[in-house]
C-alpha cells in the first residue's frame, strides 16, 4: 500500500468501520426519500442529544455547501460577511459564497487564522449607506485553517460583540471536533453556549464518507433553508445514507475518540520535528495539524515521497483517525533522509 | 418491513449490494482526494468503454446538480435553455437552473413529456435582438418524466435541429439506463451517437447510493467544469467512494441487468392494473414507471397503504431493481380492497 | 425631418416641453447627489398627492430595472413570479429578472395580454414542497404588452386571489397613465385602491427623457430598497434631474393630457384603418397601441418607410404624446399605397 | 444658493451649459430608440477620434453599471479580480460587482489608491486549482479614489504584467480626464496605448447629467456585450440623450478644459490651506480632490457649513467644473473660521 497520501489530508483515509457498519446496516429495505426516513429523525435526535433543544439541523453533501448554504440564509445579497483572508470560505471555494450567496466577503488577514475584535471592527461600519455592503456575519473556522483553536472566552467575545451590533455568528466546523477534543469540552460549549448562530458540522474529516450538517441554534434562521438546500443542488434523495453516518459518528463518542487520536497522533508528529533546525513549527498544534516552515530545497523532494499541501507558504502535514505512530515515524524518517542528502548535495 | 415505500420512488431503495461491496473493497488506505485518485481513473475508464474516447466525464454528488451544472458549462446568463413544461428541470428543481445559471427557461407544454422540433421551433428565434435571452441548448429528459422513451431517431432529429441553428443538445438521464434497456440499445447509441452534446448520467435510482455523472462528448464544452463544479459546492473530497460505484455500476452489464428488471417489473405491474376500470393508465410504460388517472376518492386511501406522488394529476408508480414480483401482487390486491371498499361506501 | 421612426415605439418622441424645461430649470447651483436632494423630497410629494400617504417612491434609471429591482425587493430566490407569456418581463428584458433576482418565471398564455385567475390558479400551489419554486408574486402589465387594458374590477379580483394565498400584486405600469386616462380613473383608483402593492411607474413612453418609479403601497415591502437599487447599478448620481421630471410630469395633469392625446390619435389611427380588407385589428385599442395583422408580403414594404415592430405575429403601432393628426393621415395614405402596389404586382 | 454642497462631491454641480443645449437640440422629431440612432453613431465616432479605430463603445446608464457590465463582459463567475481595496467597485457599489458577476474581488491594500505589480503578484497564482477562484483581470482607477494618479509606465508596467499571465486590465475611469488633464497627455496615451483592454469612461463628474461609456480595446471582449447590458437594465431607450451629450462632451475639448479647471482650483485649494497646522494634506494633489487629516473635533462643526464626506479616515473636498474661486476663498474662511472657534473652546 502505498504511503504518499497519509500526511496531505486527513480527507485521504477512508472511512471509519463504525461509520461503514451503519451504512451497510442502513440498507436495508424502502425507506422514503429527500430527508422524511425515520433514520434522519433519529440522526436529528442525536445531534439534540449534543447540542440541546430547539435547534434546527439539515444534512447536505459537503463542507463546501455547508458553509456557502448556512450562510445564504441567512444574508440578503446586498450584506457582506467577515472572515479571515486564508479562510476555506474565501480561498478555497472557488468564489462559490459570492456567487451562490451574491454578496461580499470581507477578508481580514491573520497569523494563525484568527479573527479577533480589532480586527472586525473597522469593517462593521456603514450600516444604512446605501453605497456599502451591509454587514451582516461574521464567519470563523474551528479550528483554523492553521489548525489553532478559539478559546470558549474567544469565541464568546466575539458572538457578544456581533449580536450587540445585530451581526450573526458562524462557524466553519469542518474540524469542530479536533478542537472539542484539544479543549476538552463538549460540542455545545464550544458552540451554542458561546454564541455561535449557524455552525457547519462536518464530519468528512474524522471518519465519515460524506455529509455535512448545517445546525442553525436559532430556528427562525432556518424558515426557508428547506428550499435553499434543494435550490443548491444539496438535497439527497437517499438521505439515510447520510443521516446513519451522523447517528453513528454521534453515538458511543466515536466523534470525540476519533478526533482526540488524530489530536494524538499530530502532537507526536510535532514533538518528533520540534529539534530538527531546518525546520520552524509556524502555528500552534492545538488539532490535527502541523504546520512547518521549510526551505524551498526540500520541499519538492518530499512532496515526492509523501504529497502534502503548502498553505500561505508554510507545509502542511495533517493527521487523522488512522494515521499510525509506525505512519509518522517513517514520515520523519523520510524527512531526516531528504534533509541530509539535499546538505550533502549542497 | 414495512411496505408503504415500495412504489413512490425508485430513489426508496437502497444500495444493490454489488454497489455496496464495491465502496466496501475501496475502504483502503488513503488515496489523494477531489478526484486524482486511481479509482476515479479507472472510472472514467469504464465510461470510455461505453462512450468512447475524446469525452469528458465529471462526478458530482445528485441528479440535480449534473443538471444544473451541466448547463452552466455550456450557457452564458443571456441565453435561454428550452426544456420540456414538466421537465425535472423545470418543475423539481426550486428554480435551481435559474438561479445557478442565471438564465432563462423556455417551458414547452407536452402530453408524454417529449419535445418535437415543432414545438422547439417558435423559440428558436430573437438571434441577434438585444432584449431577448439567446437560445443556446435543447434539454431533454430520457425517459421522460412521464416515463416514455426517445428513440434514436427522434433525438437525432431534434439534435440535428440544434446543432444547425447553433444550439446544444443536453439530456437528462436520470434512468438513462431504463431507457437503453428498453430501446435495448448501447448507452452510446442513444446519446453520443444521436447528436446529444452533455448527458447528466444517474445512477441513484438504478441501485447506486449518491453520485452522478456529468458526460462531455465535445471536450471543449467542459473546458472550464473543474472550477463550476467546486464554485457549485459539488467537488467530493473522498471521491473514490462514488468512483468506486460508477467502475461497480458499469460493469458486467449491472447497469443494464438492473434496468432490465425494473423495466419488467413496471411491465408486470401495468399487465396487473390495465384491466381495472377505474383506472387510466395515461402513459406508454416504457421504463419503471406507470402513470394512471384514478378517481381522487381512492387516492388518499391508497397514499395511506402505499404512499406515492401525483405529478400533473396522475398517480405515479416506480419499479426499482429491487422490486418483487411479491410486492406488486401485494400492491395490486390492496388497489383492489380499496377500490372494492369505497364502492360499498358510495 | 424623417417620418419612418413615428409609429415604432412611443420612445421613439422626444422629450415633452414642459419636462425639458424642468430639467433646465433644476439646472441650478449645487445639490447633495444619490437623491438626498430638495427636488427628489418635491418629487416624492407629487407621488404622494396622487397615491396618497404611507408610500415609499424610489426612482431608477429606466421599466426594466423599475420591474426586476421592484420583485427582487419582495422575493427570495426559491420564489415564483407568474406573468404573462408576452409580458416585458419575460420576453423583453434579456432573462434579466432571472439572472438578478434568481428566481423563476412562470408563463401563462394569453390571447390579449391579460391574467386571470383561472389561469393562474393550477400554478399557484406546491407550496411547502421543496422541490418547487414557491410562488410568491403575480404581475400584471397595464395596460398590457398588447394595448389592452385591465378593468379596477380585474385587477381587484387578481389582488384578493393573490392576498388571500399569501402572494403579492406587482405591476408593471410602464404607460399607467394610458390606461387611467382610458378608464378616466385616478392613479390611486386603479393601483392602490384595487390592491396593488408594488408599481413600476413609468414616463419615459409619455414625454420624459428618462426615469421610472418604483412605488411601494406598503412600506414593509421596501426597507431594503436602497441597497437593492444601488446594488443593482440604479442609484443616478444627479438624481434632482429624475426628480425635477417627475415633478412637471405630475403637476397640471401633464401625465394625463398626454396620455389622453396619445390613447385619442390610437384611436384616430385605428378608426382610419379599420375599413382596410386587408387589415386585421387584433386586439382592443384601449390605450396608445394598435396591433393588426397584415399579409406578411406588406409587412417589409411597410416598414422601410414607417419602421415598426412585429410583435407575436401582429404588427404594432404606437402613438404617442407628439403624434400628430397629420402624422396619421400620411401613414395611413402610404398603407393604402403600399397594399395597391402589392396588388398590381399580384 | 446654498453653499453647503459645493465640496461634497463632483456630483453636486449641475450640468455644464454645452452639454444642456446639445441635449436641448436633440430633441427634435422622431428617432429610432435602443442606440441605433445617428446621435448614437456620432458619438461612437467622437470616441474614436479620441482612441482610434476598432474600438467597441457602449453607453450604460451610470459608472457603477460601466464598471461592472465591462467587467461581467469579460469575466467567468470562477474568476477573481483584483483591485485596490478603496476601489468604487470594492467599497461602494454594494456588493454589485459580486452579485452581477458573481466572482470574487481580490482587495489590496493601499495607502494612496494605487496599485503595483509587487502588491498584485502573490495573487496571480493558483491557475488550474479547482479549488481557487481563476485571477482574470486587474482593475485601476484613474485618478484613483485618492485623487492620485498613475503615470502612463505604471499603467503600462501594470498592463504589460496582467497581459503576461493571462490576466486583462480594466480602468474605472469615472474622473479618466481629470488624469489626462493632470498628466498632459491624451486619453488613448493614458488607456489603449499604455495597455489598458476595457475602460469605464465617466463624464456625468465632469459636467454631464447622466450616462457613462464602455469603452473594449479588443471587439473579441465585447462580442456579447448588448445582451449584458440589456440584462444588466442599463440599455437606455431614448439613448440620444445620453450620445448627444457625449458628442459635446467630446467636441471642442470640452471634457479637457473642464477637467484642466476642476484640477486647477483643487490646486487652489490646495494652495489655501496647506499652511493651515491643524490640517495635514495625506493625498498628492493630482486630480480635483484634496485629502485631508483634521482633528476629529472640527469635522462636525465643518460638515454643518460644507457638507464633506470623511473617506477612510480623511476627510475628502472635491471641485468641478464650476467651482470658483470665491466658492474657495468663502470655504477657506469658513475652516479657519471653525478652526478659530474650537480652539476657544478648548
Amino acid at each position: 500500500m502505498s504511503t504518499i497520501d497519509i500526511f496531505g489530508s486527513d480527507n485521504h483515509s477512508g472511512v471509519d468501520p463504525e461509520i461503514l457498519k451503519a451504512i451497510i446496516e442502513a440498507n436495508k429495505g424502502y425507506t422514503i426519500a429527500y430527508g422524511y426516513d425515520e433514520y434522519t429523525e433519529k440522526a436529528f435526535d442525536k445531534f439534540r442529544e449534543h447540542f440541546g433543544k430547539d435547534i434546527d439541523v439539515y444534512f447536505v453533501y459537503n463542507g463546501t455547501a455547508a458553509n456557502i448554504l448556512g450562510l445564504k440564509a441567512v444574508t440578503d445579497s446586498f450584506n457582506s460577511i467577515i472572515c479571515s483572508e486564508v479562510s476555506h470560505l474565501n480561498v478555497h471555494e472557488c468564489a462559490g459564497p459570492e456567487n451562490f450567496i451574491g454578496c461580499k466577503l470581507i477578508t481580514i488577514p491573520t497569523k494563525d487564522g484568527k479573527l479577533t475584535i480589532e480586527k472586525i471592527k473597522p469593517y462593521v461600519s456603514g450600516f444604512g449607506d446605501q453605497h456599502i455592503a451591509q454587514p451582516k456575519v461574521i464567519s470563523i473556522t474551528q479550528p483554523t485553517e492553521f489548525g489553532t483553536v478559539y478559546t470558549p472566552q474567544e469565541i464568546k467575545k466575539i458572538a457578544d460583540f456581533a449580536h450587540k451590533n445585530g451581526l450573526l455568528l458562524h462557524m466553519d466546523g469542518a474540524r469542530i471536533c479536533n478542537a472539542a477534543a484539544y479543549l476538552k469540552l463538549g460540542l455545545r460549549e464550544i458552540t451554542r453556549d458561546v454564541g455561535v448562530d449557524i455552525l457547519s458540522f462536518g464530519g468528512t474529516k474524522n471518519g465519515m464518507m460524506f455529509g455535512e450538517a448545517v445546525v442553525f441554534f436559532n430556528k427562525k434562521l432556518s424558515k426557508n433553508f428547506i428550499y435553499i438546500r434543494k435550490q443548491g443542488m444539496q438535497l439527497a434523495s437517499k438521505m439515510r445514507f447520510i443521516s446513519a453516518q451522523f447517528i453513528a459518528y454521534l453515538s458511543d463518542n466515536l466523534w470525540l475518540k476519533n478526533a482526540e487520536y488524530a489530536n494524538s497522533m499530530a502532537r507526536y508528529l510535532y514533538e518528533k520535528i520540534r529539534g530538527i533546525p531546518e525546520m520552524e513549527i509556524t502555528q500552534r498544534v492545538e488539532s490535527n495539524a502541523v504546520f512547518v516552515n521549510i526551505p524551498k530545497k526540500y520541499i519538492f523532494k518530499l512532496q515526492r515521497k509523501y504529497f502534502f499541501y503548502v498553505f500561505n507558504g508554510q507545509a502542511r502535514w495533517m493527521c487523522s483517525f488512522n494515521t499510525t505512530r509506525e505512519d509518522i515515524d517513517r514520515f520523519v524518517e523520510t524527512i531526516r533522509e531528504v534533509l541530509d542528502k539535499e546538505k550533502l548535495v549542497e
